[in-house]
């Protein structure tokens, strides 16, 4: 079989370079291109010295990745904005895209331009190929995303809360409150320099930010739910800065009609066919550790004793099952591969 | 004056070396004994390096410690039980004690033996003391603290919890839902050796335990909190350990009928002349590195839009404020000492 | 072809669970066993919730492994004594080992019996199997492995020596002064529980132990270089505790007639074909961070001006090439299959 | 007694900050300004948050500094040419300073150009003022600190090898090899951003810079060095980055006559009176966690075995012995306070 022929866009930034190396010992693909605005010229290897020997090719500028033909398949690792602006040129030659960015994740365009826009980008850079779109949370749009050309590949944190609580809708459970209170990694803010990143700032500190309503992937969470739900979901979320590299770990509180054990009976037969969903039990909560450097998701339910909330417990990578990975996945299911081929390790 | 002569049962615990540090350059007091089962014999800076010069005491056994009559304060580090069980005879001599232990923190006994008891400790070691000891919240009990002779010193999660919530229910704020998700650092754990505390599985780790209705910091919560409410209350804590040495952030989710701002307006003007408690703005969320270290407890409110819950952020050392440094806030409460007096640093 | 079939013994040790991951993923070989002693019928994934849908096999004993016939190949992860003693057996027949501990590492018996012999161990449990082992450093030792049915794998701390020196001996370069000053992350210190491998004190600290001539990978960096030298060769090596999980970085010192550009050359000569080693240049030093999770060890070579020592820097995953990276290494070459097989990622 | 009036420039670096918050508890100062060029009108507790009830007074501009006339002793942490610059007309005023920077560390001004200077500074901004200038090693020029106007604050790094080395020099020990292996937490990078300080990428790394005979702390270590042994001093000075916040380790391996222990002896006579030097058994190396915090230098010496280089360890926290409590330890002796006063923490 002739191997899928892949270009990324923005290979520098954290989830460019780590899909970069997945998808260097995939298989079944062949890396075309990786471009950079900022690092055009320069080779891969020299910006991430751990991919040498893995991918040593030379930065090639946006513009030219534009003007590839013979490929099947654009990552884009961009920025919101910025990433539709490059990809709406590369959709009109055919060619598939997955955007790891926010720019097609949300439907409805006032939504976008409240929580995207602004002086400098009043307007979605494409809003004619929204509907085009697929939100690429694989679990649950697989046969939309086997026919799909754009995916919209879904926030970190976004993952993290829509898998444990969407078989709950779809099973017709009634939940009506949601508090989702999560936990990332560094390298979740990105490789751009910022002062509460700088090392002696993170490190031996721990810090919430943008909590309640005020985070940018809370209406892609809410879409997701309302749609699961039928209705308008609203919900509480709260990030915070953990001093890791790598990982997320969501503590959400819902009031529910059903217990713990119900909701993890649910969730198990739910995904019970799942390679990268492991529901575990009350006993052996998700930790970090356990899912860090691998496209799994782990999952599970406790708390709902004395009238209190029921309390779901998820953990993932937020480089791969919460980017690069999931992303890869996707394109495991466009592409007709397996869809783990890449993604074990 | 005459400096107060102290004496510390369980000094080799992290509360407890927290504890000789800053007794250690206190001007009004002076350490006449230092105690521990394990390391009996051996030099306190032998146990911690770091105290080299700072107190290099020999370590005398508990029967030893008990025999002491020249001591005006007694402060025990030891594991609930254990701390009880040695107390009694020093109180019986009239000698001030201040436990960290939960031992006389629980004034419903049957709740005491709920949580704490077990074929090996089936009973409360000191029932008729109960009564005698008081909640050692500095901010909130100081004048029983200057006349107690026994002092329940609070879990340093409870610190973290109470000091936002009693103000406002002390003004008569209604809150029906409280749910509080809160982060330690691993010293919390103490000193003990454990799997998950072993170095490699903490380290770039983050995890839940002992979430919703647990762990047993819970029912001294809900002991204070139902005395400020004036009804019975109960709530959710869901405690995670942080891959950092000391600290602690609670995010605390309240329904409740007043806005995020009036919140901290209650709050500021509760607080206004406390030397502890730092209220800070929405805009200005508590981290842990700006309280590590010291025995201040950094609070703001925030969220509460959209119908969503208010939620209370406060960050405190875990061995500080959380334990050793409120436990000397006390001891100068009760000596009638500068209440700030070896706390600043 | 038929797979490799594989025993593990010491399956709960980081390396047998680093091992296990790999092999698991690796497309020529299948787990016939995993083995543990204090885990005895409980699930690998009980032990380590990481293998969870990995590995979740039920843990033999080492008595019911050592029965095992149909086997191909047994890894052993165990320490030294107890890893000789159940091998012994195993080797009897004629099955191949590859033997992580040191008890086939060192040729001269006196030699090991003054660096790992106590009163509990007072002897070698199998000298008259010394011989046959090879040592397992694949580049240098890949014929002899190929053909050697007991592998030496050598210890994490020697690979990051001796690879950067080797090629300098063979090539005929004088070297009269080594110093190793070497930095470890935490998980090279094992799975048991010490107080110096405690979160809170090993966390935020940095420490040398055993620094000088007393470490036991001392005597076999020194027997390789000797036996590399043609002469006895004696050396400084200085361990440190490095608070992160993975990774060795070792700066050697070294006193030459050549300088580090000429070494840069012979090195690079010497691995042009090596897929595990890569050179790099001086203005691009090696990393813990571009090797962890790899099987890869970064060497580069500066300093010697103003006639001061030539300065080696090399960096390795303590956990992967310097123990079952390397190990499964060896049991590529020693079964005939691609050497990279299982390792990439 | 008056309180000695201090003002600060540079507060806003981390060394200011850390300056800053001893001062504030220190019983003889006040502390009259805080200046800072970048944040100029904003209060330093905006921008160090922890620094809020500690120093809360606006910051205003170092032409504003230079102006003030009521002030006894001015600190610099103000990079290396702009401290010298700024510092000129304030030691005009007959104001004492003490610089944290490099400017009048070295008494050869041609090493001086050869290390510091480049086209944006090609010259020394105050050449006449640097045989004035005390080196302010506390231990070693006491004397000549008492009487001084300028006082040159020694390197951190700098500090950590000297200090086990001079008392060698000055008992007439010979020594002909010197190689500094030192590892340094995070913060002696400063509060400038940069890629390799930026937490996902100096987080679970390691890595050396500047090794060999590059790093700019190296010429003040020969001067000083050269000076004890009345000779010219040249040495392999190995810096790496360490993952933590604070702390320095330097491992130092040196070629000599006598014995580690012999080492010990003197080194213990020396320093026998010294309030921030505790010298360690063999046994007992120093570690980083033992002196984070403190004005302790910690230091030990061993190996010299089998005819191999003797080794010292030493440890300090790079923030206060190896900065700002060395400035705040000599401003003690300047001013004839208590040498430890604001320094026991």
């Amino acid at each position: 079989m002739a191997k899928v022929k892949i270009g990324i866009l923005g290979a520098t930034s954290y989830t460019g370079a780590e899909l970069v190396r997945m998808l260097a010992f995939h298989p079944n693909v062949v890396i075309s291109y990786v471009s950079s605005q900022s690092y055009e010229g320069k080779r891969l290897s020299d910006i991430f010295p751990a991919l040498a020997g893995i991918n040593d090719r030379v930065l090639i500028s946006p513009q030219e990745a534009q003007k590839w033909t013979d490929i099947d398949c654009v990552f884009s690792c961009l920025p919101h904005a910025a990433s539709a602006d490059l990809l709406v040129p590369i959709i009109g030659k055919g060619i598939k895209v997955i955007d790891l960015s926010a720019d097609f994740r949300i439907k409805d365009i006032s939504v976008y331009k409240k929580w995207y826009c602004d002086d400098k980008h009043p307007d979605h850079p494409a809003p004619h190929l929204i509907d085009k779109a697929v939100f690429g949370l694989s679990e649950h749009y697989r046969e939309e995303i086997a026919g799909a050309s754009i995916i919209a590949n879904p926030g970190c944190y976004v993952t993290s809360v829509l898998l444990p609580l969407l078989p709950l809708y779809k099973s017709g459970v009634k939940i009506d409150m949601i508090i989702a209170d999560s936990k990332s990694g560094v390298s979740g803010a990105g490789r751009g320099l910022k002062q509460n990143t700088h090392f002696p700032e993170a490190h031996e500190n721990f810090s919430a930010y943008a909590i309640g309503h005020k985070h940018r992937h809370t209406p892609e969470m809410e879409q997701e739910l309302s749609l699961a739900a039928k209705k308008p979901v609203i919900m509480t979320f709260s990030p915070h800065l953990l001093p890791i590299n790598r990982g997320i770990l969501s503590t959400i509180y819902i009031n529910t009609n059903i217990s713990a054990a119900e909701c993890t009976e649910i969730i198990k037969k739910h995904y019970v066919n799942e390679p990268f969903v492991r529901v575990r039990e009350a006993s052996d909560l998700p930790q970090i550790a356990n899912i860090v450097h691998t496209n799994y998701c782990d999952i599970a339910f406790t708390g709902g004793t004395e009238g209190l909330p029921v309390i779901a417990v998820s953990a993932l990578d937020n480089l791969v099952k919460g980017a690069s990975g999931q992303a890869l996945q996707n394109m495991n299911i466009m592409f007709g591969l397996a869809e783990t081929a890449g993604l074990l390790r």
